[in-house]
């Protein structure tokens, strides 16, 4: 799959994004919304949007920047975020969620952006994209805020398999390696195995088995091992990307999220208490308003599904035009990288690494 | 074991609370500075303080008001926070931990306090205090500040054991359910099961499991079980207690100090930015700090460890007086609602619990 253009309705020249309109909690409005502010943004972005026509027909009509830039295709039914995957897989046909897949797959766009059920859009994506050669579980990449130099750092898997074995877990440490050299431009990213300890001889047994896997590979596939990291790393500057199993995963994502959003409400309630602190919060409204920037889930929004022979990015289901935005630049970026096919090549390259001779194996030398 | 007066040096009539002056990062002077506070609040706190001799006396000798109320035990040998559990309880007989759990085992203290190795702690602690009868995994309880009225959740199991099977997560649930009734006055705490989804037909398999059994245990050990919760539930308003094993629970905790911390310094960093912004600090500065104060780790400092026959608070590595004092308040309430004794009783009258016909079993009516 290449960088396709002029492929559509959605303009001449363009990369062409497939986007889910429906299933996100705020609905078609903040997903139009969303892709119109990124329309004015970027001139290079098309757009092949999946939903009810008659809706989202009269949404894309009052942008006027989406003139020309969108197409829209029918999709008459929706996933709900109750729907279980397996149902949505047997009977899902017609959901906007099942389209959106389908123009990535055909090859008409890139990169698909979905805010829908996350359960759902993986098995669709599976069904239909795919695993890559080589890969038994893939993975959701998502970003944090952290205090490295790039702002952000990288944990997979946030949630797409409850399970992982010492090997998924290097595939896990490979495709991380792919996606921060890709999306921040790290020559040699730093990988991060969570565990309860930095000792080595802490952990579960897996843990130490994958430990072994990883170590034994970071030299051919240009990442730095720094060994076991913890829960304070995933936000911290020690590594670039940080590795785990899908439940441990999703627990420690959600976790963030929950304590980050206490502490915002707390901070609100402060600044409300006495007159003083009301004038404060005017005062430091700029610089408030840059650390929420820095810290928003919005900002970071997308965690990009890995291993697939094509490339979805799941934005949160809460996610508002902001969110659905920082969606979009993530897919565009992702697209002008060609990241799905340097992913692949990073992964083939790969597949002999856990073999008994790895020695015997070439790298091809291109920057995965 | 009850709560024990008149017993040592440390002063007629008073709780005794037994110290572990080493093994923390900033030293015993932070240690004595914590206890010397928390004796200038509370009249009723008698210390053992357990260390080498002389250096101590130096420290206590500096503080009046812990004049007839702290006596001294002599250990020469200190556990490291690099020592290895196996070791410490092999040759750790001279240690100022081994030596602090002592005066619990023998009765002189109620409650012991140490800021020093955890896996050690809890090591010692099973091997001098032994575990409750039908306790299989002892747990160690932590707190999270949170939105429920009670300003704190308790989670468990915070990192004492990797592992846990159903039997044992519902057996957090029962001590869980102690802790929040004689820590926070809860009559029917509100238990959730970390997963990562509510649903009930998502998770890992021991999971369900769990579920069912804690499930069909409530009525009688007078929890209400709210099912499923997830990382965003820790700080949140769902429930009172969390119930998961300790790989999760310990990277959940270091996950949430991680962003708490992260956000505190960028926080810091914003109000450094502008005159404008300087002089909002200066405004704000007591809202600010009723802010800190509601999620500063040090106030809530003190992990509990659970299924013993005795009390063991783990303060934090890092703490300093303030914390020390924090975990002294904890350990002193603890010891005057008799928490172990009611501990034990809650866990022996739910032992027949999972066994095939609960129905035969009585509860004593006592609130434990």
């Amino acid at each position: 799959m290449t960088v396709l253009k002029d492929q559509s309705k959605a303009g001449a020249g363009r990369t062409i994004i497939s986007i889910d309109a429906m299933g996100g909690d705020k609905g078609p409005a903040a997903v139009v919304a969303g892709i119109s502010h990124s329309a004015k943004i970027n001139p290079n972005i098309g757009f092949i949007l999946h939903g009810p026509k008659a809706k989202l027909e009269k949404l894309v009509d009052r942008r006027k920047n989406l003139a020309g830039r969108c197409e829209i295709r029918d999709a008459t039914d929706i996933v709900s975020m109750e729907d279980k995957p397996a149902q949505v897989m047997r009977s899902g046909r017609d959901t906007s969620m099942w389209s959106a897949i389908e123009s990535v797959r055909s090859g008409e766009a890139t990169v698909c952006v979905s805010c829908g059920n996350t359960g759902a859009l993986m098995a669709l994506s599976i069904l239909r994209l795919r695993k890559l050669s080589g890969i038994y579980r893939p993975a959701i990449a998502v970003m944090w805020p952290s205090r490295n130099p790039q702002g952000l750092n990288i944990m997979l898997d946030g949630g797409a398999d409850i399970r992982a074995d010492a090997k998924d877990l290097m595939q896990y440490a490979l495709m991380g390696t792919s996606y921060a050299r890709n999306g921040f431009g790290i020559e040699r990213p730093r990988i991060g195995l969570l565990n309860v300890g930095t000792e080595e001889h802490k952990g579960r047994s897996e843990l130490k088995e994958a430990y072994d896997l990883i170590s034994a590979n970071a030299r051919r596939a240009e990442f730095e091992f720094v060994g076991f990291v913890e829960g304070r790393d995933i936000p911290g500057n020690v590594c670039d990307v940080i590795v785990t199993d899908g439940f441990t995963g999703n627990v420690a994502l959600k976790t963030g999220e929950g304590i980050a959003s206490l502490i915002s409400d707390l901070l609100k309630e402060a600044f409300k208490y006495s007159p003083l602190s009301r004038l404060a919060s005017v005062l430091a409204y700029t610089s408030l308003q840059r650390l929420k920037k820095r810290v928003d889930p919005r900002r970071s929004n997308g965690g990009v599904f890995l291993g697939l022979n094509g490339t979805v990015v799941k934005s949160h289901g809460a996610a508002d035009a902001t969110g659905v935005s920082a969606a979009v630049k993530l897919a565009y970026e992702l697209a002008e990288t060609g990241f799905t096919e340097k992913l692949a090549a990073r992964v083939a390259s790969a597949a002999p690494l856990d073999q008994d001779d790895p020695s015997e194996a070439k790298s091809d030398g291109e920057t995965q």
